[in-house]
């Protein structure tokens, strides 16, 4: 692209380095930040800037917090024995939107797959083995992505935490509510009749 | 959505505001951030600071340039008795990429547009007519969108020119090179039919 000016290519360029923003779509967020006032377009600056130099992460669980301690570490009516080990920050908010969980979690900040060159020293795996050395856990849910990643660090997790007496569990995975079976995909439907459940009627209960 | 962090929230939010950027995927784009370097992440939240604080806008075609007058406008090599009317500095880029054409711009800033309040003296048009006062200039084109915004910006600009003695016309409009006759609209392909032009064979010349 012939850009008129260096100020413009500058911030065109920093734009198109974020995950999935092509450079036309890079000049078009920054065409709009142009059009607006001085003072939206530092509060944007400064925020990125500011989460940046001043994001902590909790001491306990390794999610992204304002505070040493997260608030949900910190909270007394949360099942602190019950500790759900998830990939990153989004998938704790997934978790916390359906209002079904009341434990604890645990960050691992990524999942082990030699393609990308992350190794288990790579995620936080000694920081939950120490959390399971106190005698105050009795379950650790693994609530990891159905994928290779996933399933690969589930496998090294389980043997690194076997020997400890608690309870280790997976989330359940099966056909999706709402799924129609025709369009479910040969490997999840397959999976799903081979470990299927005795029907229980939730509605009778 | 459920944040952990205030800091969190708020670029979150920020990024939301930029056109087609949900929350999706404007956590997805902070989360990166907050993978990348402190010194990149200040150096993409400094390029946008600085873009919108220190841009300026070429004297003479109003084009987005680092100095008083842009480099087209500058250069003795271009065409000044020619000047290509256009919305904003993205269709400047696109004219300038074809490598078609040597003359210079002038950039309205926005096309009529009442549902959006945006009416002619919102636009650069007084500045235009000014231009065109000095006996420099003998030809105006119009590179306006083909839409219903440009259609009527291209009817009232020439409403304003068409006293002052100069050549005035719009790039043409027919049928895309590579286009297939059956995908093409029938409004386009019935307007190219109306408006169709002697053979020239561009092989034999």
């Amino acid at each position: 692209m012939n850009f008129s000016s260096k100020l413009l290519e500058d911030a065109v360029a920093e734009f198109s380095k974020l995950p999935g923003v092509g450079q036309k779509t890079a000049l078009r967020l920054v065409l709009h930040l142009l059009n607006q006032d001085v003072q939206d377009v530092d509060r944007f600056s400064k925020a990125i800037s500011k989460l940046r130099n001043e994001i902590q992460f909790c001491q306990v669980c390794l999610n992204i917090s304002d505070h040493p301690v997260c608030q949900i570490c910190a909270s007394p009516k949360r099942d602190h024995s019950l500790i759900c080990v998830v990939e990153d920050t989004r998938d704790v908010m997934a978790i916390e939107n359906t209002n079904q969980y009341n434990g604890v979690y645990h960050v691992l900040g990524g999942l082990i797959s030699p393609m990308d060159g992350i190794g288990p020293s790579d995620l936080e795996v000694d920081s939950l083995v120490e959390r399971l050395k106190t005698n105050e856990v009795q379950e650790v849910i693994f609530a990891l992505s159905a994928t290779m990643e996933g399933d690969t660090t589930l496998f090294y997790l389980h043997k690194r935490l076997k020997n400890y007496n608690i309870t280790i569990s997976t989330i359940a995975r099966g056909i999706a509510f709402g799924g129609e079976l025709e369009y479910v995909d040969e490997i999840t439907l397959g999976r799903s009749i081979a470990t299927r459940v005795p029907y229980i009627n939730s509605l009778s209960k």
